[in-house]
């Protein structure tokens, strides 16, 4: 193995009101880019662009150092912290959101440090299209560039996101974001006129039904993998992205068959963050576990 | 390979008026018992046992004996064929039941002729639990009995199915309808729930998201073969159930590695269904387009 490369992530830094029906938990840690950087920092190393206020706990920051995400792109400024709200209904499938405050997030604009410019692996975690393309320009031709996106901006803001979809590479979202941004109900063909608007590369999530990778040299479907507890999805589809992108920046690779493996170890971080609050159990995390997982995982769809 | 082993089936057929995106047809032919010996004749000799109404289409009685299934169990009474009608949504999800009339139905009363009667292979389609488990008393120890039912049944006739859950080895049902059978949300929880009920096997369908099986010696998901084009649902679970069973049958094999072949040939059989109204496509498949789509399935959820 190659040794892992570099993942740049922007998106956001968030505290989160949840409630589950398994609990709720007050300004829980989260946002994509806290997600995502927990979850791929267990791949290798991860730089991260985001901004935090001055309500943002130091600890975090050092639990984020400690696991070896480098912070120089992280601003802190004056201002409180983005805030979300939302709650899951008994199916934990999507969260009603019940409050969104921006606070320093409104003014955001995402500055990329010198030192992290030349990052083969770019993730664009869901915020604004214009500031995930802001930051793709400001990065030198990354092998990779990987994006999310939601509801919101896909109805607010298509232009933009219509900009930005040609300069990425794939796309990670979700069955209905699928269906929205193309317009149409089937998969295969709501890919079909995806792939025409820039991504080559996309999966679609369907959360407790899994994954499906559409790549120029071929297709793979995955189920999730099956928990009898659940504990809080928020920040699945996050950590799913970081286990894809972690895999891949890793093996240094973007082929069919090791996009394939990265869409398991995408299934074994959704699942390890369904299972804690926040990331409490993405972060605790030890190799052997997510080594374990993505062998279970291999086991469930093999025909041996 | 051993020679194909006889399937035993006893079900419903019907005329159906449906109702999908993609058009309308009137007097469709239908039923459990039909779409199932349908699919499974691509396998192997299949056994029926049902009834219809005077009504019936003496050429639709040619089509079944030109495809090899034995007919001596199917008995023709004064009356009208059972009919529904019911109506498919934007999403080809779960139809609406618009009428049913259970005509000549209402009255049957499976009997098994005494040459069917040491068939290795029973299903039992959706009908009423009692007439499935006199179908079950009435044969000699088969190795494997598989059942159907549907939330008309676990709603309407708990106690009745109940008792004939303690005498199949396979339950086939949709996802829905395992969450109403155990009163569990939780996947795992529900099937191990209806494991105490009596079925060792249980295979769950989840329509467009594909399959899980859960079988003594481990457990196997599978995704549904994607289509771009859907004509009519109708049928595709007893179409699914003719593929697993079918080629069960034919390797006259039951253990997991047979079971999860089997769970492809399944997702083949259903995906044909869909393709066309009533059974059209299935009638008119060919073995190397069943093989075709087999090596598809397999390829799309292969590492390699």
């Amino acid at each position: 193995m190659t040794s892992p490369s570099n993942i740049l992530i922007v998106g956001s830094v968030a505290f989160d009101d949840v409630e589950t029906p398994a609990g709720r938990r007050e300004r829980s840690l989260g946002g994509s880019a806290n997600y995502f950087a927990m979850g791929a920092s267990h791949f290798g190393p991860v730089q991260l662009v985001a901004v935090v206020g001055e309500d943002f706990p130091a600890d975090h920051i050092e639990t984020l150092k400690a696991r070896g995400v480098d912070l120089e792109g992280l601003e802190q400024v004056a201002g409180d912290t983005f805030f979300w709200r939302g709650r899951y209904g008994a199916d934990f499938g999507d969260a009603e959101t019940l409050d969104t405050q921006l606070n320093v997030f409104a003014d955001f604009q995402p500055k990329v440090p010198e030192a992290y410019k030349r990052s083969p692996y770019l993730f664009l975690g869901n915020i604004h299209p214009s500031l995930q393309e802001d930051v793709v320009d400001q990065v030198d031709s990354p092998k990779l560039i990987g994006c999310d996106t939601m509801n919101f901006w896909i109805q607010g803001e298509p232009e933009a996101l219509s900009k930005l979809l040609k300069k990425i590479n794939l796309l990670i979202i979700n069955e209905g974001e699928a269906r929205l941004l193309s317009g149409e109900k089937n998969l295969l063909k709501s890919v079909e006129l995806i792939r025409e608007m820039g991504p080559e590369i996309i999966i679609i999530k369907k959360g407790a039904h899994g994954a499906a990778l559409f790549h120029p040299e071929g297709r793979f479907f995955i189920p999730a993998y099956p928990l009898a507890e659940l504990q809080d999805p928020t920040g699945a589809g996050d950590s799913f992205a970081s286990g894809v992108m972690g895999y891949i920046a890793r093996h240094d690779n973007i082929d069919l068959k090791t996009f394939k493996t990265a869409l398991i170890y995408g299934t074994v971080m959704a699942s390890f963050a369904c299972e804690g609050f926040s990331f409490d159990r993405v972060a605790a995390l030890h190799l052997e576990e997510i080594e374990g997982r993505a062998d279970e995982i291999k086991a469930l769809i093999s025909l041996d």
